[in-house]
């Protein structure tokens, strides 16, 4: 029992209207094997340079997460520098330096070949030779963004057509699709192979679309966002490390994991970086999840 | 067993990216009238202009809506001419002619001095003067707009002082409070008096506080949205035709409410002007509150 996730390792400096900060541990298999590994075991495949400081290795390692395929190269660590706005939605990307992640080449290993797999937001082209590697796996899910429909639209459905789970923005998913109804979008996704989609709608929560059943959440409020960055990516980590703790892909098992992306996404944005995560232990998160019922749930109404 | 709206009536002409209409019957006592004709017995006190046709009339009539307080005036009925962006949400406002409308001065028949009130959206000095006239009203609720958070506030918190549930999009309370989160909006606003709050989300649903409570929804997701007007009024009449229908002010009751709020507000924006509510049967606004529950219900985890 066991995910892979496939993704960026990442050094971000980040501004928001009330915060500014710097050379913080970021990416997408950051967020996401964080979030994932307080549900189950992990293992990164992902690409750093030689100036990725053994303190960051360290965040991975004090949550029990396999790092040996994280690959140290002659080179930069992938950098992003990002700004948000009062919205606290899309940021403005003001610099992105690929470094050692421009010639990244996953090698998936003999012991990831059946675990559940995860692969993040990268170049489709490198999704789908990953994903070639594996040996069916228990579960597949995949995320993407504008940038990868805009340029590579056709290698992209290539990777949905051998992928269970699609995870995306709403607003990718009409850029995608074409379709303004978010029915139409899933319908087309369906066809393209993706047997599961679910919808990211930001501070908004989120929907699902299995077989012919839908199930939709708000985002689980809170007083104070500190950075939003990492969000998508933790939600995937709570959702799939739900799905492979308990192994069960009933429609009601996958709405539990759905929450528990939820709430891995509300404690991601509670603090820069990974630093909730470093602190929070599974009552907390149980506790959020059964606060969100309660502010959910109500009632049948009589007959 | 009744509700008293005081509010506007208009004739509406809507333009959305895909369609445009013109001379249909709008105003905020309209949509929320015709939404909670479902669930109890309404009564409106508005005012027309000569130009007004019997058959709007007939549409309140037809659902057995006291409209003998609408008077009718020298003059014209209140106009309003708005245009819908790609994003359905906030309209452009083309046309604004009050006619009869701007001097309205609502008189509180003896009939209605122990109903529930709805103040809808006008000049919060008409409303505080119309619930003067009230005899200690069941239960009110009171819903206001930017342009009266800019321009009256003094007057505005005035009635919120004596109003029981405010009903208010979320970006106008962040306006009136000057308060960023929804939980320090809701403080700010019990202090002013309201011991409801309702933020609506448009597109997104709505959240309540209640006590210490909290409550949240997401919209419930249609196939095709027609035209948005409306939809804020026509919640108000779900949620305060199902408040006089049970008089149950527990918070699982508030609960359904709110839900039937949401679902009236569905049907709403299904059709321009209050096309929907002239079809639908208590069948299909039951069948619609069974399957949102289905889509938003998920099990409490397992010890």
């Amino acid at each position: 029992m066991a995910i892979t996730v496939i993704g960026s390792i990442a050094i971000d400096d980040i501004e928001t209207p009330f915060e500014k900060t710097g050379d913080i541990l970021g990416g997408s298999a950051t967020y996401f094997s964080m979030a994932a590994s307080f549900l189950t075991d992990v293992k990164i495949i992902g690409t750093v340079g030689k100036d990725f400081d053994k303190k960051h290795l360290n965040v991975f390692k004090n949550r029990s997460i396999d790092v040996k395929n994280i690959k140290t190269e002659d080179g930069k660590t992938f950098r992003w520098k990002g700004r948000y706005g009062y919205d606290m939605s899309d940021p403005e990307t003001i610099m992105t330096e690929l470094g050692v992640f421009s010639s990244f080449k996953p090698v998936v290993p003999h012991d990831s070949k059946n675990d559940m797999l995860f692969l993040a937001n990268i170049d489709p082209e490198i999704q789908f030779d990953a994903l070639k590697q594996m040996n069916s796996p228990k579960l597949s899910a995949l995320d993407t963004m504008n940038f990868w429909i805009d340029g590579k639209k056709e290698k992209l459905i290539n990777v949905l057509k051998l992928t269970d789970i699609f995870i995306i923005n709403e607003s990718e998913a009409r850029l995608l699709t074409g379709k303004s109804s978010i029915f139409d979008c899933a319908e087309t996704i369906f066809k393209y192979g993706a047997k599961i989609l679910i919808l990211k709608r930001g501070a908004y929560g989120a929907t699902m679309f299995f077989e012919n059943k839908f199930f939709m959440v708000p985002a689980y409020p809170l007083e104070n966002v500190v950075d939003p960055t990492g969000a998508g990516d933790s939600f995937a980590g709570g959702f799939l490390g739900y799905m492979d703790n308990t192994g069960d892909m009933s429609f009601e098992n996958l709405k539990k994991a759905l929450v528990f992306g939820n709430i891995m996404a509300s404690f991601a944005v509670e603090g820069f970086s990974v630093s909730r995560f470093l602190t929070i232990r599974m009552d907390e998160i149980k506790e959020r999840f059964k606060k969100f019922r309660e502010m959910t749930y109500f009632e049948e109404l009589n007959a």
